[in-house]
């Protein structure tokens, strides 16, 4: 606390990344990184991109990405912004599009999920309710989900999706669908909400390529919406920082949205990961909720969930635990290679059997 | 306009950044971009760590940067803040040491200034005022300004800047400098204040890496003050977007800071070529303002701004004209390389003499 700060950050409660370990050896699965590495052409994009012009401003529009996109996923440039990370779309979101003040109309959003958009909310003053994720959703307010949802890895159908948009637009109210594990799910009928914005100008999707194209280190996202809805997003990011994203960032962006083969490939090696750890925990008798993510979301039979944390904590395994009501118990464990998950087992097993 | 935004971003006028020509051809004085390339030390930096380890989220702390930065600044870790370019700093400093809202004390900058000042005052709701620079700055309220000025070059000296630091802090008010442009300077009294940063608790230093780090494609800015302050700008950072400096320009960002030497080198060949070409548009019966920056703030005798700048721009240089009271006569050409600024030379003399 300081005399200096205002009434805003004094207020506060920031947000706390996963951690980020200094020991090498230790198995990071606590943040949902990709456990393979970037595209080759991401890689060399970048390389050629680091050299002179960095001393010149980069593309405050980022056109190159955002043509590349527009034809990975058949909708026009204008309908793409592009962010350092999807967290900074969704700071530039909650500042865009819903009331700040106690009269203002509610934000709605589940009440297990994930744990930046109360922090947002409180940042720019925002009233919200969090609501159980079973709880009827057909309310009169803007609502925020990521899916699939995390922590729990659980995923909506994409036609309970549009059914929602559809209401919601009725009421002039917004949905934002947060994708940022959606290239993860081999689930019926879950898909990504992109082939839809032309028919709901009220939805907005947010996408980030630090989990599916294996770029957490270069913090990208980007949004997927009506024309109207992204220039809403960049006239807040101009009266912000009108770059955002750096000319190496863009460069490997540009490359890893235009590589949608090597993506599909390593991701579909973390999708049959996952079914067999998956499998097997639930042979050792853990809950594991159906994941349609890069990473699962589990309850020990025997044993609390802080206490299950420090057992694999203390075998080199670094997962997340969040202390929290309803998921106390829980784990949630990104997926790793599959050398990476079979330590993962044989050290569950040793816990597990005491 | 749209349904879906809210009162803030419809009231909301965003900043323009400056034009980034498509053509190579141009001549662009028109951002205050370095001429020289970045170190060879940052490119090599960045290059290697333009690899797997990108799948990896960048260290939220910047330890290695701010280690580097404390080092070279003689000051500690914990007095040093990094962000995405020194606009996102800003941004985060008038969101967490101004209070919002129409009762609110206001803040003071200069009215001929940095743009974005008062872009981020309307983002964040904060009244201000914008007085003209030769008034009395003694009031009772918290300060921001760069030092030197932009667009007009002009620097105060260091013991007027302490002057005013303990001032304010006996009001209990902040002072902000904005120190973009102050390795160019090479007038006598004028300094950093990052030295009396110890003394005065109340004194927050901002540097960018785009100008005088031939930097600006990367995105890297820096701040440093009190530690207080510092914890303040990591609470809106971390209700933001914890992660907003990416594992490359953190790479990149820290190699620049360890290499003082090349630099030096550089700058001093901007503050020479400035000198030379100061001394050239006096003759031609230019008023040049006293330069401490790399860029010239100067008008014309017998043609206005606006025609001047068309008169360049057809001749393939790009210069900034702001249409703006008491500026609008008015260039801002930033110092390019020799070669560059014999060229606008020659375009001078051509427009001069009819």
């Amino acid at each position: 606390m300081s005399e200096f700060w205002n009434s805003r950050i004094k207020k506060l409660s920031p947000y706390t990344p996963g951690e980020q370990p200094k020991d090498k050896q230790i198995i990071k699965l606590n943040t949902n990184e990709n456990p393979y590495p970037p595209s080759p052409k991401v890689i060399e994009a970048i390389k050629n991109a680091a050299g002179e012009r960095l001393r010149l401003y980069p593309d405050p529009e980022c056109a190159a990405f955002r043509e590349a996109a527009a034809a990975r996923y058949g909708v026009k440039p204008q309908e793409i912004f592009a962010g350092n990370g999807s967290d900074e779309i969704l700071a530039f979101a909650f500042g865009a599009f819903f009331e700040s003040g106690e009269k203002a109309a509610q934000i709605l959003f589940p009440d297990i999920t994930y744990s930046f958009y109360p922090v947002y909310a409180n940042l720019w003053e925002i009233p919200y309710r969090a609501i159980a994720l079973t709880q009827d959703f057909l309310i009169n307010i803007s609502v925020i989900f990521p899916n699939p949802n995390a922590p729990t890895a659980v995923a909506l159908p994409l036609d309970d999706i549009l059914s929602l948009a559809e209401y919601l637009e009725k009421q002039g109210k917004l949905l934002i669908v947060d994708e940022a594990y959606i290239a993860f799910s081999n689930t019926s009928g879950v898909k990504s909400a992109v082939g839809s914005i032309k028919n709901h100008p009220n939805l907005l999707t947010v996408h980030t390529m630090s989990k599916s194209a294996s770029l957490a280190g270069l913090r990208f996202g980007f949004a997927i919406g009506n024309e109207k809805l992204i220039e809403g997003l960049c006239r807040i990011r101009d009266s912000f920082n009108s770059y955002t994203v750096d000319l190496l960032a863009l460069s490997g962006a540009t490359a890893a949205v235009s590589d949608a083969a090597y993506y599909e490939e390593i991701n579909n090696r973390v999708i049959a990961t996952r079914e067999r750890v998956s499998k097997s925990l639930s042979e050792l008798g853990f809950t594991v909720l159906p994941s349609s993510a890069n990473f699962l979301f589990v309850k020990p039979s025997k044993i609390g969930g802080a206490e299950f944390f420090a057992a694999l904590r203390s075998r080199g395994i670094l997962v997340r635990h969040f202390n929290k009501d309803r998921i106390a118990d829980f784990l949630r464990i990104s997926i790793g290679t599959d050398s990476d998950m079979d330590r993962v087992l044989e050290a569950v097993k040793e816990v597990v059997r005491g």
